[in-house]
């Protein structure tokens, strides 16, 4: 079948899904989750057969492990699936309603957003996230994964469909791609009219293809070039421990941050403080001219470090000699990702929270908590750094939209 | 300048104007209307120019009706200014704050969205209430108008940013793209990062052309399709007002309709006494092959017709055998714009309110509600029929996003 076929079906599909109640759709979850752990035998088979091949065009190992499954990772995927189940569903909650003067009734209704297409790279495990996550929230889903995990991928498919297959829910609402050529990607990007929207996870350099290329409306997601600010009005151990565990409890994800400001008027005091924790995860920094004279052992930054999401143990650091110049400075460098000020002064923390451009803006706690389960939202497909529909994490309800409803009796204009 | 260069001036001026609060906002909007109104002069100057050089190049005289200006034209697009004005402020607004178990606090602040790009055709009066809308939301704008027009917008937008002279408000926060040729909009469309929005207002190419091209996120408007649907169950006074409203209030505009679906229980009584109310209004009817058994002197209707928005004094008409078969045909052929149904039957007008996939589905009222005004909005941009970000009117509350603000007292993860 053609991508558009595949399209065409999951739209047909969505129709009906869109209809089912919340007990349809857990019925479905939980049977996937507990068909995805019979099937357990023959999703790692598969998966050995993509490791094999990935290894034999001498894939990374960071990029095998991702690839990797096994028993424990094949369970919390289906867990994964029951925790969606257990999760409020956002379709079908009236947002407002109101009466206008002429005694129309127009409320607002949430409804699915329809068909999402989701592309992505090498992790087997987002076929099923996205595929629980797009179901529970009444959309059918095409998904095209990366080339490494085909095998995989195609496995877990046929088990969800058949958990599915077991209750009355429209199958064809899961449709995976199994091409995954250049060519299938582009397909997919050109479904305008059939895809509601198009959502990538994975690397920069798929998400610019993807926003380059599509002609369905894209949720972007991705990069977070997180700053740490730490104020003149700062309590030196809370600021500590928040660019520590900003910067070194996971490097590798994007609400991790890579940039450290530090107010001059503190710098010569709090700086070396700050060097000696990071240096307990040896984080490299790199700083600006005035931080070299506070640092001077570590390495100059360039312009193009205050650009950079490392995904490492690096950080650039910058003294600036105002509030001002640091919200300049973010807005100018940030990625409208993370951003936190630690500050005791309430002007300062206020001005920050106003004036810095990104999803979320944080007064005294760490960058990382921008995150679909620390935000309260259960689970997440990922978190948008655009500001259009959905910005930060991208939980159920941002994979809705609303209707207007409109109840009438005659009403003429 | 390039307009990567006024682009970069509207998102530096974005960020003053994201935290003008709403007086000096509205300051700023009363004088542009009065600017406007002094400047009346030569903004009619520069438009008798267009008009003629319209002429010469044989404008069609509805494209020449939608280009002319005159004072008392000036006048309404002052006052439109003054009305954005006089309506409430949507920034700043938290939409919803929550505590975590950790005592991170974490709320939905109300933002504009940032820059906003508007490509539009022929109505110079579009260049004013685009600005009025955006600043109003706190948003700076990059207007590029169609080539017919450039003169009177190049006057309006000087007049404009006279008026904002008077006050404290970042005058770069309007720009005018002044190259009205293909490479312009290209540019325009390419400014990913610059601009956070791209709404094109205009016919059907207009906006294919730049869901197709544009990088940047598209706010798609457009083309209504739109259905009334009359039940089995309905009054059928009531029907033939709305039918009737519904198409010939204004033919030209998105929410009229364009197509009627009759239960073939009450066609035979019913298509008759319709057809001679729309006969008041020469409207034509095109007709599947029952509806032809019942009104044998209209036109056959082709697939094609139940594709079309004919924005003229037409309607296709198809019977139909349920109310199952009636929502399937719309969800097939409509532009998810606005659908009615006329019924008296509690069920049916539920399940069409639930089934119906549009920006706005009614119950006994006419499609051509679908405007901000009418609903309450005060003013709108466009009516937005895809289902990212907005759906339906875009007034000032759809031109802004949200941001995460979070209070902590050094959370770590």
């Amino acid at each position: 079948m053609t991508v558009k076929e595949l399209g065409l079906l999951a739209k047909n599909a969505s129709y009906k899904l869109a209809s089912l109640n919340e007990t349809a759709k857990n019925d479905a979850l939980y049977a996937m989750a507990d068909a995805l752990v019979e099937n357990a035998a023959s999703v790692l088979y598969a998966n050995s057969l993509d490791l094999a091949a990935g290894k034999e065009k001498g894939l990374p190992d960071s990029l095998l492990d991702r690839l990797m499954l096994n028993e424990k990772r094949i369970a919390d995927m289906a867990d994964g699936l029951r925790q969606v189940a257990s999760l409020p569903d956002p379709v079908g909650e009236t947002v407002s309603m109101w009466t206008r003067p002429n005694g129309l009734q127009i409320g607002q209704r949430r409804v699915p957003l329809g068909t999402i297409g989701v592309i992505y790279e090498a992790r087997p495990n987002v076929t099923c996230d996205a595929a629980g996550l797009c179901l529970k929230s009444g959309n059918a889903v095409v998904l095209r994964g990366g080339s490494e995990a085909i095998r995989s991928n195609i496995a877990i498919v046929k088990a969800l469909k058949a958990g599915i297959a077991h209750v009355d829910f429209p199958a064809d609402a899961i449709q995976l791609i199994e091409d995954t050529d250049h060519q299938s990607a582009n397909d997919l990007m050109s479904l305008h009219g059939i895809l509601d929207v198009l959502i990538p996870r994975g690397g920069a350099g798929l998400i610019r293809s993807v926003v380059e290329h599509s002609k369905v409306p894209v949720i972007e997601t991705g990069t977070g070039n997180c700053h740490v600010y730490v104020d003149q009005f700062a309590d030196f151990d809370m600021a500590v421990s928040i660019v520590y565990n900003s910067k070194t409890s996971r490097v590798s994800v994007c609400n991790s941050a890579e940039s450290l400001l530090v107010h001059s008027r503190i710098a010569k005091e709090f700086l070396p403080l700050c060097a000696k924790k990071l240096a307990e995860k040896n984080v490299e920094l790199r700083g600006c001219p005035e931080t070299m004279k506070i640092l001077p052992h570590i390495t100059p930054a360039t312009e193009e470090d205050y650009y950079k999401e490392y995904n490492d143990y690096i950080m650039s650091v910058k003294i600036v000699d105002s509030l001002e110049e640091a919200i300049a400075h973010i807005n100018k460098y940030n990625t409208k990702h993370s951003e936190t000020i630690v500050t005791s002064d309430y002007q300062s923390a206020q001005q920050f929270l106003k004036d810095v451009d990104a999803a979320a803006v944080y007064v005294n706690a760490s960058t990382r908590f921008t995150d679909g389960e620390e935000f309260g939202f259960g689970a997440e497909i990922g978190i948008s750094n655009q500001k259009l529909h959905a910005r930060g994490p991208i939980g159920l309800k941002q994979l809705t939209t609303i209707k207007y409803i409109i109840y009438g009796n005659g009403q003429l204009r």
